[in-house]
C-alpha cells in the first residue's frame, strides 16, 4: 500500500508543509500507519490555477471523449484491489459488502453520466432560425446550448467514502459537465481518498487529458481558502448544516459570488396511515428499524421521525418498533467526532419535555446504541422544530398525532427535508392526496410504502429538497440531473454554421434531440 | 384615468400609510397629478401572506388553465387604451412607437409562455420504471417532474416600463411556472404600474383564479421587507449592480436563504476585426451609433465598449463613429436620478488618464448628450477594469489594441457581461474561433456581425451572463428558459398511478415528451 499523503496538484505529488495528521481505525480509534500533509494556502492556489488552465481545454472536449474518460475512471475504480477494500473498511468502520456495493455504485454512477453525455440532452440545445421577413422586425438566428461553468470545489462526505467522496456523484457530474475538480479530501478517510485519487489520475493519463482536470488537497483548514479561490466557479458539498452554511456565507462574500450546492441535513419524516399499521404494523416496524440503523444510521436519508395516528394499532406498532430497534447491535461509527456528536444529539433529545426512550440509550463504550424515542406531538408543533434537528446515527423518534387534520396542519410547517415516506393501504389512497400535496412542497423525494434509505442513481432521482435539506432546492446531488448544477446556457446570434459548436450546427452531427423553432427533433436543419 | 395609488393586496386596493409620492414627467421633471402611498411593513406581510395562501391552489392549476390565464393577461394589456400609452410616455420619456412596440413585446412574451406550457417540456418529466428482478437490488419506480418554487418577489426595471416591469418577463415566467407574484412597483413609473396591475387583476378575475396570485406594492422603502418576508421563495430583479448586490445579501442572510435572480450590469464589448472595418467601417459606425443611443442608451445591452485593431481603417472608423454619435440629438432620460447618474459616470470617464472625448460631452440642460470616448488600451488591462463599469445612457468607449494576441490575452480577464458582438468578414472567420472560445466564458450571448440591442423573446435567447452581469449565470431573464428559475424537481418513488400527478401517469395524458428509461418519447407507458 503506497500511501504518501501529499497533495495531488497538476499531476504531481507535493507537500510544502510538514504539518501532518493520520486517520484512525474507526472501530478501535487507533491511528493508522499513514501520514497526510496539511495543504498550504499556496497549494490551494496552485491546484486551482492548474484547474483553471486545464478548464480551457477540458471544456472543449467532445461528448465521446468525456464519456470514455468517465468509463475509464469507472474501470480504474473497479480494479482497485482487496487492500483498497481493507483500507476503506478500516477508515470507515463499514462492512466489506457495503464497501464493495458502494464501489460498484460509484463506478456505475460514472457510467450513467457517460450514457447521459452520449444522449446529449444535457446540452439543452434550442435553436430559433432566422425570420428575415418577419414584421415589424426580422428575427436573427439564435442558438443556445449549455457549457461548463468552470473549476468546481468538491467537499467529500464522511458517510459515503466512495459514492459521495473523491470520485463520487459531485465529481462525476462536474467532470461530465466539462468542469475540472479540486477535491478537499475528507479527513475521516484520507487513505481511501488517496487511493481513489490515484485511480482518477491514472484515468486522466490514459485519456491524455490535462493533469489539472483533477486535483486533491489534504487538510482540515483549507476549506475556506478553496471556496475563496477566484478560479473556483462552484462548490459541491455534502455534510453538516453548520459547515454547509459556513461555505454558503464564504461563497456569497466573494468579489464574484458563486453557487454552493450543499446537501446538509434532514430527518426524512415517515407517515403511517392507520390501515397500514393495522394490516402490517409489525412488518413496517421491522423495515423501519432496519432503515434507521442501516450503515449505523449514518445516512442523510435515515428515517429520523415517524408519525402515526393515536390508537390501538399505533401502540402495537410502537412496541414492535421498540423491540426491533432494541435487537440491533451497538454500531461502530465512522469516527470519534461523529460518535461524540451522536451523544450530544441524544442528550438534546433526552432533555426535551414530553419525550421518552422506548429502547436503546446512550452509547456503549465506543459504539452507538440504536435507539427509538416516543415524543409528544406538541413537540412537532413547537416553533423551534426540536424534532427536526438531525441526529446523525441510529436513532429515530416516533410521534402520534390525533387525526388527519392535525397532520395536514402540521406538514406545511415542517422544515425542508430530503425525503418523506407515506405508508398506506389501497383503501386509504384518497386520504393520501392532501398529504402528498403538502409533502411535495417540503421535500425532494416522496416515497410510497417504502423506506427512504437507498438512493437509486438514475435519471429520475431527486436527492435534494428545500432548505435546510440543501442550499438550493432547484438541484439534485444524485442522479443524472446533478450535471445541471455545473452548466450554464450561452447563445449564439447570427453565427455562420462553420463557427458554431458541433451540437448547434445545422447538420446535427451528434443526432441529439433539439428544440428547433418550438418543436423537438433529432433531424438536421 | 382612475389612478388611486393604493396597494394591490389579495384583490383589494388598500393604503395604511398617508406617506405619499408622485412620479414626474420625464421630459420636463414636473410632478404628474397622481398620488401613490408608501406600502407599510404590514402591507408587505399581507401581500406575501395572500400569495402564500394562493400558491397552494395556483401551483396545482393545469397547464391549459395557466396558459389561458397568460393569454388573458396578454389580451388585457393589448386592450389598454391611448390614455395608457400617454401615461407611459409621460413617466418614461420614451416615444410612442417604442411604447407600443414594447407593449406588444410584453403581451407576446406572455403568449410565448402559454405555448411553452402547452408543449410541457418545462416540466422536465423523467421516469425510470421499476426493475423488480434487478440484482443485487431491485429498482423501484421513480418519476420526476418540476413544480413551482413558491411566491416570487419581482422588482421591476425603470428602463422597460412594460417588458421588464409589472407584467414583464419575470412576472410572466413566474406565473407560467405556477408561482404567485408580489411586485414592487418601480417608483419611476407608478402610474404605468397601476394600469398594468389593473389589467392583471382583471385577467385573474376572468380566469377565476385566487386574488392572492398577484399583488403589487408602491414605495421606495419596502424592498428589504419584501425580500425578507418568509413566504417569498425567490426574487427577480433588473437594475443596478449596487441594488442587486444588496438584495442578494439580504436573501442570503434570511433564516431560509432564497435565490435572487438579479440582472445587474454590463458593457457588452463589441470587437471589430480589421477586414470588417476595412470593408464596411462607415456602416458599422452608423449601426453602433444607433445601437449605443437607442432608447437614450438606457438598455442593459447597450454597446458600451468597442474594441478594434490599431491602424488606418480603425482611424477612419473612429472618425465615422465620432461623427455619427455627434449627430445624435440630446436625449431625454427616464428620470432625473438616471440623468444625474449619467453625469457622474461621464465624470468618472473624463477623469481617467488616457481617455479623450471624441464627440458629445456632459449634458445639455436636462438632456443627456450622446458621447463617444477614445481610451488607451492600457485601461483595458487595468486591474480595476475602469472601462467595464456601466455608465447607463448614450455613451460608448472606443479602444484600439495592437493585435489579435493582445486581444486574446485580454478577453479572459474581462468581467462578466450580457453580450459580446464580433464583426468580421468571411476571410477572417478562422481568426474568430479563439475569440469565440474566450468570449463565451465571459458572456451569455455572443453575436456575429450584429448589434447587441434588441433581445429576441424566444426559446433560444440567453439574457444573462457571468457575475456581475447577473447574480446567477445558470439562468436567463428573457426567453422561455426564464421559467426554469422558478421550478424545482421533485420525484415520486413507488407511487400508484392513481396518486401520480397527470404528467407522470402511465397514460401520458398531455402527450408530452418524457425521458422514460433513458429514452425520450411522447408515448404512454
Amino acid at each position: 500500500m503506497n500511501i504518501i499523503g501529499k497533495q495531488f496538484i497538476n499531476g504531481q505529488r507535493v507537500a510544502q508543509s510538514k504539518v501532518a495528521f493520520s486517520s484512525s481505525d474507526a472501530s478501535t480509534g487507533a491511528a493508522l500507519p499513514y501520514t497526510f500533509f496539511e495543504a498550504t494556502g499556496e497549494e490551494v492556489q496552485q491546484a486551482v490555477a492548474a484547474a483553471t488552465v486545464a478548464f480551457m481545454q477540458f471544456r472543449q472536449t467532445g461528448i465521446e471523449e468525456r464519456a470514455v474518460f468517465l468509463e475509464t475512471i469507472a474501470g480504474e475504480l473497479d480494479e482497485l484491489d482487496n487492500d483498497f477494500i481493507g483500507v476503506v473498511m478500516q477508515e470507515s468502520g463499514l462492512p466489506e459488502a457495503r464497501i464493495r456495493g458502494e464501489r460498484q455504485r460509484t463506478s456505475n454512477q460514472l457510467r450513467l453520466f457517460a450514457q447521459v453525455l452520449r444522449r446529449g440532452d444535457f446540452l439543452g440545445v434550442r435553436i430559433d432560425t432566422a425570420l428575415p421577413e418577419r414584421q415589424p422586425l426580422s428575427r436573427p438566428d439564435i442558438r443556445q446550448y449549455r457549457i461548463a461553468l468552470g473549476p468546481v470545489a468538491v467537499f467529500g462526505a464522511s458517510n459515503f467514502p466512495l459514492a459521495f467522496s473523491v470520485a463520487g456523484g459531485d465529481t462525476a457530474s462536474a467532470l461530465a459537465a466539462g468542469c475540472p475538480v479540486v477535491v478537499k479530501a475528507h479527513p475521516g478517510h484520507p487513505a481511501t481518498s488517496e487511493l481513489v485519487a490515484g485511480a482518477l489520475v491514472r484515468a486522466l493519463r490514459r485519456c491524455n487529458l490535462p493533469a489539472g482536470v483533477f486535483g486533491m488537497l489534504f487538510g482540515n483548514m483549507i476549506g475556506a481558502d478553496l471556496v475563496k479561490a477566484s478560479g473556483i466557479k462552484a462548490v459541491a458539498f455534502t455534510g453538516s448544516l453548520r459547515a454547509g452554511q459556513a461555505l454558503c456565507e464564504l461563497a456569497a462574500q466573494r468579489p464574484e459570488p458563486i453557487p454552493v450546492f450543499a446537501e446538509m441535513s434532514g430527518i426524512n419524516p415517515v407517515i403511517l396511515l392507520p390501515k397500514a399499521l393495522e394490516q402490517r404494523g409489525e412488518l413496517i416496524a421491522a423495515g423501519l428499524a432496519a432503515s434507521a440503523t442501516l450503515g449505523s444510521g449514518q445516512f442523510c436519508t435515515k428515517p429520523g421521525l415517524v408519525i402515526g395516528f393515536k390508537g390501538e394499532y399505533f401502540d402495537r406498532f410502537r412496541d414492535h418498533l421498540a423491540a426491533a430497534i432494541g435487537e440491533k447491535e451497538p454500531a461502530v461509527m465512522l469516527n470519534r467526532g461523529i460518535l461524540n456528536n451522536y451523544d450530544d444529539g441524544m442528550d438534546r433529545l433526552y432533555r426535551l419535555p414530553g419525550i421518552k426512550c422506548l429502547s436503546g440509550g446512550t452509547h456503549n463504550e465506543n459504539r452507538a446504541l440504536p435507539t427509538v424515542f416516543l415524543a409528544d406531538s406538541s413537540l412537532l408543533h413547537h416553533r423551534d422544530h426540536p424534532l427536526e434537528n438531525e441526529v446523525f446515527g441510529p436513532v429515530t423518534v416516533l410521534v402520534a398525532v390525533s387525526d388527519q387534520q392535525e397532520l395536514i396542519e402540521l406538514l406545511p410547517e415542517l422544515h425542508g427535508h430530503l425525503t418523506s415516506s407515506l405508508f398506506a393501504e389501497q383503501c386509504e389512497l384518497s386520504d393520501c392526496l392532501p398529504l402528498i400535496e403538502a409533502l411535495e412542497t417540503r421535500v425532494g423525494r416522496i416515497i410510497f410504502n417504502d423506506y427512504p434509505t437507498g438512493v437509486e442513481v438514475c435519471d429520475a432521482m431527486v436527492h435534494g429538497g428545500p432548505y435546510p435539506a440543501t442550499s438550493d432546492n432547484r438541484t439534485t446531488s444524485v442522479g443524472s440531473l446533478a450535471m445541471d448544477r455545473f452548466l450554464r446556457p450561452v447563445c449564439y446570434q447570427g453565427y455562420p454554421d462553420s463557427l458554431l459548436p458541433a451540437p448547434l450546427k445545422n447538420a446535427n452531427p451528434h443526432g441529439i434531440l433539439r428544440l428547433v423553432n418550438g418543436k423537438w427533433t433529432d433531424k438536421a436543419i
